[in-house]
């Protein structure tokens, strides 16, 4: 019998990059993984040894999938909700847990839940039609970003319409999966927080500083942690909230929260997500212990590791697919230009504007640290070639 | 076409915790590593996803495991040379090459190779029998190291004989593969020294902070990096003498030279290790780049990483295999009393003795982080239960 044998089996539902960077958090813990993969080139398939290939939306499928592990957990958001709570009847635990996942699942909810807990948020309203648009936009006035309730990500699903001829177009956009939409304020915020919180079953939670980010057409570009410029009281009551969300829903795992900083020391929450976070990369390098790690630690119920930072600051800035789909020399040249980088590319096929990687680099200077991770990640994708 | 199609491939001969470190290592950089292993329970199959099994000392196993590969590199040092010359004769990459690895496997050939280029070593001679070994003492004294010139590692097959009695037992010892010995003095040093260089087939080379590691029963026990109470001067005479070596040898990839300190700002170079090594295991988390990492950038020929300290000190304690079979409970209890603990578990099977895994610690007092890995490395093997 080896080691192995005591150690546990977490099944990953779902195959990107974020799964992938678990596979390489869980070696050196010894913790097995198995994945259920859309396809063997799935980027985190390409470096498992211990895949299925299935549609995570058939009930079977999934019940399966679940036999042999320990704890269930997730790359994305849209396993549908009543085969987990079905399986979690007969079971099979599931993490980060139903009451977190529906508030991911369904951006109504989630609003609601919070609401209720008096979490600052902008406006909002839940809307079935035009008409209730107009309503709403007669109290707040024009603009408005309409969400799709379900089903949206990475800025898919989400809409800013200027006023209510465009509200028309939107409405019959081809995410269809919400039979109501969330709209709400445009808020005129000053730059984006987000927060990252490890939470285990047993209650255990750690928070990592919280971190500016900045999305363009709403994917996340760039991230520096700690975030500049913000007073330790500030990122304390920013922290405060975000552990006060995970214990409301009952969250395990990693979870992270994305806020509007409105520059007069408010903060409101724009999303949530229930799992290891783009915006939270920056701690393979830049943190003693990942989100990967973490979230591997806290939905197995072992103690967390430390959040604390390795380096007095961390940039990382996402690689995004562009006209080279050889990778290979542009990667030797950023190595050569600057030893400290850390590239991490995720194995997936080069398409534009997909994110394909992100690089780490750690050290004093942020303004030197943004100029060399954009250098790299520019590079590396061709927009620029020297 | 994936982008991982213009991404090279390793193959690694053995599959043990060094290779499988390097996979650790592979993901981020999307380069791909396939495996010769003696068995697909070895700890490094156990994660991997492209194995085959095999015997490394036939050459038709060989030639055939190198048919998709771009590059050639190992585990361990006990690969047969003729067969890696006429694999070279064919093209495949040996990586770090034939003549640093006839030092590693012949440590006859590494005292003559390092004496011809006037490096200090413990006095030695080669022997052929008791009489020779008797005329080497005549000279230098009693007690003598014996050494088995081939097949020995982690202790074994090397021997101390305190006078010509004991010598006759261990000459008809059972490591037989020697035809002949090598014989040092005894080294009256104050403390063990090792330092870790990486080298890329177009030269770079870099060169990690001088350790030191103390050993126990051959083993490693311990390391300390960077090695206290050394001076800058010093510990730069003997990053020199690393860096003499890699290009007297022409190392490909990461090498290590383990050294007695004499205490009077002298050293003796003891052993060289053509691969990354135990004693390299802090720089996982003590250094920007791992000596997995630039082990990797350097047989690919990649521009090599930053070998900076992320922390003033880095700890390392090995966990070698005790009276627990099942390591997940004291696992467990190690990280709930030290969260920032960095435990590394290799998946082996527990035996009284073996490596199973080690423990890195980074932060500001040795003292304190010596307390702290010890006490997770003797829990975890039941040495201590409290």
């Amino acid at each position: 019998m080896t080691s192995s044998a005591h150690f546990p089996t977490v099944g990953v539902v779902g195959a990107g990059q974020l799964t992938r960077m678990m596979i390489e958090a869980s070696a050196r813990l010894n913790i097995n993984i198995k994945l259920l993969a859309e396809t063997p080139i799935d980027c985190a398939a390409l470096i498992s040894n211990n895949v299925e290939i299935g549609d995570y939306k058939n009930y079977d499928t999934l019940r399966k999938f679940c036999e042999n592990i320990d704890v269930l957990t997730f790359d994305h958001e849209h396993v549908p909700l009543e085969h987990l709570k079905k399986l979690e009847l007969q079971g099979v635990k599931i993490r980060p847990g139903i009451k977190a996942l529906s508030c991911a699942q369904d951006k109504a909810i989630m609003r609601t839940t919070l609401s209720e807990a008096k979490l600052d948020m902008p406006r909002w309203a839940i809307v079935k039609n035009k008409e209730e648009i107009e309503n709403f936009a007669a109290k707040i006035g024009w603009p408005l970003v309409i969400k799709s309730s379900v089903g949206g990500y990475d800025g898919k699903g989400v809409w800013i319409a200027q006023d209510i001829t465009e509200v028309q177009k939107i409405i019959e956009s081809p995410i269809k999966e919400s039979s109501q939409w969330l709209v709400e304020e445009r808020v005129n915020f000053k730059r984006e927080l987000a927060v990252h919180v490890a939470r285990s079953p047993h209650g255990q939670s750690v928070v990592y500083p919280v971190v500016q980010s900045t999305q363009v057409d709403g994917v996340c570009e760039e991230v520096i942690a700690p975030a500049p410029n913000l007073s330790d009281n500030h990122a304390s009551q920013i922290q405060a909230i975000a552990l006060k969300i995970a214990e409301l829903l009952d969250v395990i795992g990693v979870f992270s929260v994305e806020l509007f900083d409105l520059g007069d020391g408010k903060v409101l929450i724009n999303e949530l997500a229930m799992r290891p976070h783009n915006s939270g990369h920056w701690t393979i390098d830049g943190s003693n212990t990942s989100q990967f790690e973490n979230h591997l630690r806290a939905i197995l119920d072992l103690p967390l590791g430390s959040p604390s930072l390795t380096s007095p600051n961390t940039v990382m800035v996402n690689v995004l697919g562009g006209q080279f789909d050889d990778m290979y020399k542009p990667f030797m040249h950023c190595m050569a230009r600057d030893p400290e980088l850390k590239i991490h590319l995720y194995g997936k096929e080069v398409k534009l504007g997909r994110k394909v990687g992100h690089v780490n680099i750690c050290g004093e200077k942020v303004s030197d640290l943004l100029e060399r991770a954009h250098h790299a990640a520019d590079y590396l994708t061709g927009k620029i070639t020297e």
